[in-house]
C-alpha cells in the first residue's frame, strides 16, 4: 500500500463519533461499527469475535513479526443522572477546547489518539511488522466476554503479539505523567460463619457466630501481607462488609457474614492466598467449633512488565513529546492488561485519568490531540528499535 | 367481712375466662375485666392505672400491714401462626388433662391461681394484714408504660408494700423445682464507627471503618467481666450483630456499625459497664483515629432478695405442697420483678416454663391446681410468721 492510499484521521472528530454511540456495558450500539470502518480506511483486516452478546474486534493490519498491538473498549459505564452533566453525555460537545462526553477519557479518546496515530505513521510509510488492534465491548462490565475470551481464541489459533499498549487513561495530572506496568492481582473472599441461634440470657444453648467473625476478620486486617515487590506497594487487605442483619437485641444470630478484597503484588498468587485464608478460616473453625465458610472469587492475579526495551521505549517517546519522562507505576485497579500479559509484555498509557467514570467525564482536545502524536512516537521509536 | 361472704374460686376456669380475651402486647381486650371481676368478688378495692394505651391494675384487699403483693401480666405474646397450633390459640381447650392456649403459662394460669389461693385463704377467715394485686398489661412489649410506671405512682403515693411474689413460670422441669431471687441486669449498646469511603485500590484516600469495628468487638466480646457472684453466673457480653451493608467488592464503605448486649450480675452496675465500654471506645479511637460513637439502652440493672424469712418461707411453702425444696435461682431474662425490688423483696415463683412463648403453650390442669395449693401455703406462711 502506498503512503498516499491511506486517509490521516482527525482524533478529536474520530473520539467525538464514538462517543455517540451510546455504548455502555453490554451496549455497542454501533461503536465497534465506527472504530472498524476507520480501520478498514487504513488497510486492516478486521475480525469481529462476538461472545455472547459482545462485540469484540480484532484487526491487523500486515503479517510480518513484530507485531504491536493497541488493546482497549468501547464499552463505557453508566452516565448516571444525565441532568447532572453540564453538557449531554453521549453528543460530545466541545465547549472552550474541553470535549465532554461519556467515554472522553475512558477510552474513546485513547482509541481514536491510536488510530490517528496509526494514521500519521502510515501516511508516512509501512512499518517495519504489524499493527494491531485488540477492542472489546466488555472491560467496565464483568469481563467474562470480552479480552478474556479474544485472548484465549488468538492464543488457540497461535497468533503471535510482541508487544502491547492499553489505552487506559493512566495519566494522574498531566498527559504522560504516567504510565502503568503492572497491575496488582484482586482477589475476593466471602466468609460465613454458622452458629446456633438463641436468646441472649442463655448463651449456653446457643452458639454465637460474630465474636468468631470479629476474631477472624480483625486478624486478617492486622496481617502484613509483604512488604511490597519491586514497583509495587504492599499488598493490601481491606474488610469491605460484615453483615449479621440480626434486628432483635436480645438474640444471638445463627450465621455471621463478611466479604474481604485483597489488592495483591506479584510475592502472592491468588491461588497462594486462598490457602492462607482457607488455612486462617481452619484454625478460627477449630478455636470455635463453628462451621466456617470461605467463597473465593479471584479475578486476577498480579503482574509486571520488567522494565526493558519496550518500557524504555515508550518512556523515551513520551519524554520526547511531552517533556515529561513517565512514572512507571503499579498503582490502581485492574484492567484488561492482566488479560493480555499471557500474550506478551503490556503496559498502559494513556489520557489524564481524573473525570473517568464521573458526571462530566471530559478531556481538553488538545490534551487528545497529544496523546496522538504520543502515540505515533511510540509506534516510531518501537519499529526504530525493532 | 365473714368467711362466708367470699367465693371461692377455680383457678383452672379462670385461666381458661383469662385465655379467651386475646390480649396480645398492648391489647387488653377485656382481660383486665376479668381479673378485676372476680378480685371485686373477694373484696379487693381495684384501681385501673392506665398509662398511654396500657391498662394497669393495682388492688388490695385490707388497709394493715404487712402488704404481701402478687405481681403479674395479663399481657400474651403473638401466637406466630394458628395454624400451627394443635388447639386454637384463643380458645382454651382441655384435652386430655391439658389445657392449650396463649398465656396458659406465661402467665394467666399464674395469675388465676393465686386468685384461687386467696379465695381459699378468705374462706378460712381474714389474713392478719394486706393482700395486693400488681398487674400490668405491658410486659411482653417495651415495658415502659406497665409496671415501672405503677411502681413510680405507689411509691409517689406512699404505697407500701412489703413483699412481693411475681407469678412468672420459673420452674424448669417440675412445679417449685426453682424461684428466682434475683435476675441480672441488662445493657444494650450500638457501636457506630465512621470511616471514610473510597475504593479498595486506593486505601490511602479511604479510612475504613470494618477493621477498627471488628477490632474492637473481638477485644469486647474476649473481656472477662468477672466469675460470678453469689448466686449469679458470671457477666456475660454477647455481640448480637454487625451491619455494614456494603454491596461493592470493590468499596470501602464510610461506617461501619455493631450492637453488643451484656447481661450482669450484681459486681456491676449499667454505669459501670458503659463508663468501660466508652472508655474502651475511646482507646479504639485513639488507636484507629476514626471516630467512633456509643449509644446505651439499659434496661435495668441485676438485683438479688437475700435469702431470709421471706425467701425460706416461700421456700418452705413449696416443699410442704410439692414435696421439693426449690433452688433459689438468678437465670434467665428480664422481669418485671426489676421494677418492683424498688419497693420491696422481690421473688419469681410459677408454673413450668417450657412452652412459655412458643406454639402449643400448655399447662396440665392438675398443675394449675397444684401452683393455687402453693400459694395458699406461701400466703399463709408468709402472715403466720409475721
Ligand atoms: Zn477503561
Ligand atoms: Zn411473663
Amino acid at each position: 500500500m502506498s503512503p498516499a492510499s491511506t486517509p490521516v484521521i482527525d482524533p478529536v472528530e474520530l473520539t467525538r463519533d464514538l462517543i455517540r454511540k451510546p455504548s455502555v456495558t453490554p451496549a455497542d450500539e454501533g461503536a465497534m461499527d465506527v472504530l472498524e470502518r476507520a480501520l478498514i480506511s487504513l488497510g486492516f483486516h478486521c475480525r469481529r469475535m462476538k461472545f455472547e452478546n459482545i462485540e469484540n474486534l480484532y484487526a491487523r493490519r500486515g503479517t510480518a513479526a513484530p507485531n504491536l498491538c493497541f488493546a482497549g473498549h468501547t464499552d463505557v459505564v453508566p452516565t448516571g443522572s444525565p441532568d447532572a452533566w453540564s453538557a449531554a453525555p453521549f453528543e460530545a460537545e466541545v465547549r472552550d477546547g474541553i470535549l465532554y462526553g461519556r467515554g472522553a477519557v475512558d477510552m474513546k479518546g485513547g482509541i481514536a489518539a491510536w488510530v490517528a496515530a496509526v494514521s500519521r505513521v502510515l501516511a508516512q510509510g509501512d512499518v517495519p511488522g504489524s499493527l494491531s488492534f485488540l477492542i472489546t465491548g466488555d472491560e467496565e462490565g464483568p469481563a467474562l466476554h470480552g479480552t478474556k475470551k479474544v485472548v484465549e481464541a488468538l492464543m488457540a489459533e497461535g497468533e503471535v503479539i510482541d508487544a502491547c499498549i492499553v489505552g487506559e487513561p493512566s495519566s494522574q495530572h498531566a498527559l504522560g505523567d504516567t504510565i502503568k506496568i503492572g497491575r496488582r492481582g484482586s482477589l475476593n473472599t466471602w466468609i460465613t460463619v454458622h452458629g446456633r441461634q438463641g436468646h441472649v440470657a442463655y448463651p449456653d444453648r446457643a452458639a454465637n457466630p460474630v465474636p468468631v467473625l470479629a476474631r477472624l476478620a480483625a486478624r486478617l486486617a492486622d496481617h502484613r501481607l509483604d512488604d511490597g515487590y519491586e514497583a509495587f506497594q504492599p499488598s493490601n487487605l481491606e474488610l469491605t462488609t460484615l453483615d449479621v442483619g440480626n434486628p432483635a437485641t436480645n438474640l444471638i444470630p445463627a450465621e455471621a457474614r463478611g466479604r474481604l478484597n485483597i489488592r495483591f503484588n506479584p510475592s502472592h498468587t491468588g491461588e497462594s492466598l486462598m490457602a492462607w485464608l482457607n488455612a486462617e478460616a481452619g484454625r478460627a473453625q477449630a478455636a470455635s467449633g463453628l462451621r466456617i465458610e470461605l467463597e473465593h472469587l479471584h479475578s486476577g492475579d498480579a503482574f509486571l512488565t520488567e522494565i526493558g526495551p519496550f518500557v524504555l521505549g515508550v518512556q523515551d517517546a513520551v519524554e520526547a513529546v511531552t517533556g515529561r519522562r513517565p512514572e512507571a507505576s503499579t498503582t490502581g485497579g485492574t484492567s484488561d492488561a492482566r488479560f493480555i500479559r499471557a500474550m506478551c509484555p503490556v503496559l498502559e498509557l494513556g489520557l489524564v485519568g481524573q473525570t473517568m467514570h464521573q458526571i462530566d467525564e471530559r478531556a481538553p482536545t488538545a490534551e487528545i490531540e497529544q496523546l496522538a502524536e504520543v502515540y505515533r512516537k511510540v509506534i516510531e521509536t518501537f519499529f526504530a528499535r525493532v
